[in-house]
Order: structure tokens, then sequence, then C-alpha cells
């Protein structure tokens, strides 16, 4: 049996210091982290990136299908890709917690164990934050602070006629392990037998414990190159183009072929049939990168693993198209995901 | 009747459009606030600080003694302080929220256009933010963003001994309307008559929408005054003088004739029997400053308006007393909020 200890039990401070303890600030140009009214962060010449998003129990997340480890990891790096889509690298957060009494000391320390697990790896310091009691559920938001030049961040607004549209990694796998997942826990409260699920282990991973792609800034950053404009794909890839295309005035000409998916997304796209094209086009929290790059760069951009170009961006009037691969072209439409009409789904 | 949308009608592209088109950029350092991944802030060779507070139905507030405009206005200010007591200005915000179906699209842009309210008053940018469903409640998460120049930001940690201990305002008030705004509820609940509460109506301010003091970090600019130790009052004064003493190792010696309380909170306080310096002690959301200067300033320090000399810091070895009007020395305990059984502390 594990561990259960309720939060009345060692309280707020008790808690602080207990995360306080598991917590070793790594940047440098953190002057203050936590214990104060506030954190301070020296700024060396770089401007400031801010972002911040919110998980919500049964919204976001599904504690009978994930642990308190791999959301607090997934919470964290989803918010680190937001800050690696302006092309720059996450540095600190701070992580505003609301807990029912259902969960125990444990459990939060163990979602701080996930989100301190994905600050290691992404070199990010947890610099503040505030933990509180909720009627109902796990309400967790984090904001992510960045640090870059001015002259290297990327927005989503820069692109250019004839520029090249690329995706990082392949796309659809999140979508598919929350059907799965959904599928099971489903059968396990009909049955009350363990689903046996190793064989779709990737896909899986994918959508609950997610890597965003660090790699890739680091790549361009190798290569010199600054991408004309870049999001991360967090609400399927139809809905983020359509964004670098509002925000740019641009339109956009892709090739169905092109669109990368892995085999394990293939084999699962059977079993529920549901196109794997569709899942990519409109499935979420793939947070893959979408960019676009000018088309001089084609051979230096294929110099990175792990990047496909699907098409071009092209005059708005043009429209937003994708060539089937049966050659047919139709007009791209952000389905996405929407929070307000479907409660059990991501934003 | 007044207007009501769902937000399923709108969508959320609908409504943070709606909520921009609310919010005007006033800091010239915001580079790009709401509409990319993130917002990138210019920071001019000052050091960043960074904070942040969640809000939860009740448990942090009621929508039935508050309304949606003053709760947005108070979630900002309450954030706003935070950065206020480190000596600095705050100048930029993300707000999350989670709202489930029983609110509406108008709710939720009156909440906005509370924290637009504290914004423009505070000269501080709406950045970013999320916006999300929940299944139960409303959920507010703000972090916060400051700029300063870093030999001016004051930490908790830099009282020294003979430091004279200032408060600013009065403090019990925002303590005293939460008794009175829960009994006249339970009387409403009963009866379904609805109260006359102008004669509390200063107290009721005090809870419902607090000011942050950064008129008194300016009088203190003003005055080249950098106090040795600053953070806001919270969670009661006894706890905050606590966390000055635990952080810079000193000890303190208060006056309990020198707590300032205000008139208003001294009528309420014999209708309900609990003592004035009771609430000013343990009572929270005052978001008065506590900070400590060098003796040699005190009459410095009288030059500005609504500041009060309550004690002075001692030796650790000495402990943290209160001398009562009768002439005893009692030691301060931080009674407090609970997080867990009442409220919440922060990181």
């Amino acid at each position: 049996m594990n561990n259960y200890t309720p939060f009345s039990e060692i309280g707020e401070f008790g808690f602080i210091n207990r995360i306080d303890q598991l917590n070793t600030i790594k940047n440098k140009n953190i002057i203050k982290g936590i214990g104060d009214d506030a954190a301070v962060i020296n700024n060396a010449n770089e401007v400031t990136l801010i972002s911040t998003d919110i998980l919500i129990e049964n919204v976001h997340f599904d504690i009978t299908y994930t642990n308190f480890h791999y959301l607090g990891y997934k919470a964290a790096v989803v918010n680190f890709s937001d800050i690696i889509a302006m092309n720059s690298y996450p540095m600190a957060i701070t992580v505003s917690i609301a807990i029912s009494n259902r969960y125990s000391v444990e459990d939060i320390e163990n979602l701080y164990k996930g989100i301190l697990e994905a600050c290691k790896k992404y070199n990010v310091d947890l610099v503040g934050g505030d933990t509180t009691s909720s009627r109902y559920g796990l309400f967790i938001s984090i904001t992510v602070i960045g640090q870059n030049k001015k002259d290297k961040i990327v927005y989503r607004n820069g692109a250019k006629e004839t520029d090249l549209i690329c995706v990082s990694g392949n796309l659809g796998a999140a979508y598919y392990a929350l059907l799965l997942l959904e599928r099971e826990k489903k059968v396990f409260i009909k049955n009350s037998i363990q689903p046996s699920l190793e064989k779709y282990e990737y896909i899986i991973r994918r959508q609950l414990k997610p890597e965003a792609r660090i790699d890739i800034i680091k790549n361009l950053e190798e290569l010199s190159i600054i991408p004309t404009s870049m999001i991360d794909i967090s609400d399927g890839l139809a809905s983020e183009i359509i964004h670098i295309c509002n925000q740019s005035d641009k339109g956009c000409y892709i090739y169905e072929e092109k669109i990368p998916i892995n085999y394990n997304s293939e084999n699962f796209a059977n079993e529920v049939n549901i196109h794997p094209i569709t899942a990519a086009l409109n499935g979420g929290e793939d947070y893959e990168l979408l960019f676009t790059v000018p088309v001089k760069l084609y051979e230096e951009i294929n110099k990175i693993d792990d990047i496909t170009v699907i098409g071009y961006i092209t005059n708005k009037d043009e429209g937003r198209n994708m060539e089937t691969k049966s050659g047919n072209v139709i007009q791209l439409k952000a389905l996405g995901w929407n929070s307000f009409n479907n409660n059990d789904e991501k934003l």
C-alpha cells in the first residue's frame, strides 16, 4: 500500500518545504526562486517570453489512465512547447495547483516530481507558485518564462509566399492514444479486466508523456536557420496551419502524401477506422513544431533529421489547400478541438 | 434581463477576440501581447519579477456576494500586490480561466472588464492567457510580471536589528467583511431579505475590491528610501512579520497599541465580539505593505501619509514579541489562514 498523508497533516508550508528539497536551481539568471513574494530573473540584454496553460481534471486529463508523475511531466512539457514554438528556450516556470481532499501529499509530490523531471531534462527552473484546495478535482496552471535575443524570436506572422512548410516528427498518435485509452477504460469499467497495452506503447507515450521539440530549435540554431514563422501543433495540423496563414495574411498548399504518420498510428487507425490524415489534421496534443523557411533553404532543412516539408506558402487569395493522394484539391478547415462543445477533450 | 450567451455559441477564439477588443497595450516594453504562442517583453537592462496566484470558487470567493467585475478587479490586484511587495511595479499579466457552463460569455467578459479596470489603474498590460471549460465552478489563475533595477528590489530577508517595522493603511477590515458577508448570506438564505449593507460599505470594499499599495512604493521612491525588507499582508500581520523574521534570521518587538485599525472595523468588532487586534494579526486579505527601514529614517518615513511604525527588529534570540496595551509581552504566533482548511499560501 502506498503512503497516504492528508494535506491537513503537514500543512502548506510543510508541503512547500518537501517540494523545495526536490528542487535545485540550474540557471544562473535565476536571482531568486521560491520563497519571496515573487521570483527574480536576470535578463542579460535578452527579452522575456511568457506563456501559460491550464490543465483541468476530466477536461484535459483523466487520472484513471495516467499517473501523477506523467501528468506533472506533461503539464510542464506542454508549457515549454509554447516557448520553443517561439524559437526560444524555456527557462523558468511557476506552478499553481488546486487540489481536492481526494488527493494525498504523496500524489501531489509525485506530480511535482514529474514536473521536476521535465524541468531537469529541459534545463528549466521551478521558481514559484501557489497551492490551494479545491472543492472538486485537480487544477494545474503553469506559466513559463523564456529568454532570447529579440531578433531570434519567431512569431506566427512572418510566413512569406513560396516559403516551405515544415513539420517535425509525426502527427496523430496522441489523438489515437486518447481513443484507445477511452476504449480500454470502458472495457475495464465493464469487465474489471486490466487491459494489455504493450503493443500500443508508442502512441500511449505520445499522449501521456509527450516531449517538446527543443532538439529541433537546437538543430535550427546550429544551422543558423531562423524560420519565418513557427507554432506548436497542439490542436491539429489544420488549425495550426490556418493560424500561420491568418496571422501572416497568406495561403498554403500542402500535400496529403507528405504528412508524416508513424506506422504505430497507421496500425491503430485500422482498428478504429479513423483515417490517419484525419487524426493528423484534427487530432490534438502532438506538440510537434510547424514552421516555415525560405525555399532556398530546402537542402539545409533536409540536414535535420525528423523534419518533413509538407508544402508551401501561397498568396492569400489562393486559399488554404491540400492536394489529396488521388490528386484532388480540398480546402483545409480547422475542426480542431473545441473546449466549449466537448468537455472531455483538450482545447 | 441580462444578456446570456453560452460559450458554445462563440467558441474560444470568438471570446478571445471580444476580450482583445477591450484590451489596449500601454507599456512600450510589451513587444508582443495576446496572439502568439507566448508574449514577448523587452527588458531594458532590468530584471524580471514573476509571481502567480489562484482564486477558486467557494474557496477564495463566493459569487453569491461578489460580482464578476469586482472579482476580476480583485484577482488582478492581489497579483499586482506581490510585485509591489518586492518594491517594484507590475507590468504585465497572463490570465488563465476555467469556467463551468453555469456562466455565460457576459459573466466572464465582466470578469475581464474588472481585470482590465485594474490593469488600467495600475498601468499593467494583459498579454496572454488560456480559457477552458471546467466541470465545476470557476478557477482563475493569474501570473504577473514586473521589472526593476536589480538593486532596488526588496526581499523578505534583509531586515536588520533596530530597523523600524512599518505597515501601510489599516488591518483587519477585509476579515471583518468576510464575517459580515457570511452572516448576511445565511440571513438571506433563511429569510430571502436582501440585507442593507450601506453602513458597512468601507469594510466590504476592503474585501471585495481591495487595492494594492502602489502609492506607498511611489512615495518611498520619491524619498529615495529602499526598505531593508518588505512583504504584502495577505495572511494576517502575525504570519507576515514571522516570514520577515524567519527569512532575515531576526526577532521583533511590536506594540499592540500601534497596530492601525480603522474605526469601521472597530464598530463591526463590537457586533461580532472579535477583537480588532485578533482580526489584524490573523485575518487575511488586507493587502497592505509590511516593511522595515533603518531607524535613522524615522523622520523620513513619517513624511509618508498612511504609514505607521509599529515596532522594531531585534536579535533572533529575543523572539517575536508583542507588548499589549496592558503592558504584558506575548509571543506572536502565525495562526493565519490554512490553505487546506480554509485558504491558501504562496510558494
